[in-house]
């Protein structure tokens, strides 16, 4: 994995815990939520990362989307498919998309790596 | 077809009309775009139509909605799975989406007659 | 309480109905989050509406708007008060708020009556 | 003038009458700024009103847009000159913006009459 | 006060100087009229800017969210009063509220010190 | 032309052949039309970047800020005429978009050394 990734994901982590630390009941149960859905289901865990990755990118948040980037790639997404998933975003959400298609494409390459 | 679908299609089409009548070739671009973006591909145009629908959903897009929730169905995607995708938009987009989702169910169930 | 109040109220419970009929689990968890954040604790259930208020207010969602001018009047929150929630809003939100504005003006009047 | 457009005109102003009844000092001053950006200055009124006009359609403001499109058209805007204003805030808002251009489009036909 | 709001602050203004030395009215009159609405009325000035704190939240605006934090501290809110607002904007504006949420929480920390 | 502002126009352009890169038709072909509405036609170039710009300034989206920005001094856009469009943006989308004014401000001094 990639340094920068690496990055993101502890300090994703570290975040989270101040976040937690406050022991807000509400706040902990929306976490939960936030990974449930995901989960296999009718949908497949990989396609429903694709639907986190599309709203993500529609709604312009970019470390949301760093994040389905990351999972889209361990779920084994392929490079058409991924820029499959950028054009439905790009037309659905227009030009102010591109710069986080831009950071999008350029986590997916440190990917690679 | 329900009555109701039926009227949204019509109108949707009537309106297409007065766009597109005023020959910007731009606008009529990205008309084209809009439609190529859906067909099957590297995804295929099923998964497509759910990422189309959940971007909908997000950005709060009722008439968007109600054009991807009639795709789905054309589109034979299934009672739970159309669930899941709501649950997907709703826990990224928030409680705001709740109202579209609403509309949303109230439109599958009327194409279920 | 008003005639537009009411109807409000039993088309929002209808469609809940609706919604909540899928059975999907993570719905009705958020669902239970989204009344659980509301009630009573270091802030009281007063305040939390006003909150929910100006979030609705400036994400421009007149159904959840509507919801939280009612439970606002419920909670004994006065004609000033409200239009200083309204005030804060249109400052954040900009002009584009100020349709939403008009409509939670108009049901806050009906529920006078 | 169309009936629509007079029907709306109408209500317009019998809503801002119910906002501005309650004598906030600050809503009554968004008001008055609310007016004074699209005033005759370095830039004419209808330029200006143009930029009202795009800035309305990719926010996905309805009655935004018809008050610009009524006051473009007021304003002396011509047919080709709409168009690419719909055509620019298309494709920097995406195809979320579409359901709004028929409606502007719409009430723009409308005033022809 | 921690180093890095005082940065925050700092910079803050400095930019505020550069909008402002184009000595545009309208745009002094909103920065006079954004001060004006979070001022003591019907509602303390503490109500307001939680109210200020969950828009710009639930909205995405960093700095915005930095800057009410900053006020909230100063107004005295409690870190349980602090997580309730967070809970809330959270339920109303999703999972993509949550990068904001981690780094409103990390500047409320900052302060403690 | 600053230092900064040829930074910004160089990782714009190194991210832009990492996005077509994938060879993605659709994704051209929005890149093409991206480039297409802000030309010559009814209305002139400069008036269109104005168009871009408030559009950009509204939903938030710095980068496009940035982009507009410099295309609207390379238009020979006027001090004056510049706040107005800021002042425009300002009470269309609300305090939100202040912190995209400052740095929208900052690029806008830069290009004047």
């Amino acid at each position: 994995m990639s340094k920068k990734v690496e990055q993101f994901r502890k300090e994703r982590e570290r975040l989270n815990q101040i976040v937690l630390a406050g022991d807000n009941l509400n706040i902990k149960r929306f976490f939960g939520l936030d990974s449930a859905v995901y989960r296999d289901g009718a949908l497949d865990a990989r396609t429903k990362e694709l639907l986190g990755l599309v709203a993500s990118l529609v709604l312009r948040c970019d470390d949301c989307i760093s994040y389905h980037v990351i999972q889209a790639r361990d779920n084994g997404v392929t490079d058409k498919e991924f820029d499959e998933v950028m054009s439905v975003g790009m037309v659905v959400g227009g030009s102010i998309t591109i710069p986080h298609v831009r950071r999008a494409k350029q986590i997916w390459k440190e990917m690679e790596k």
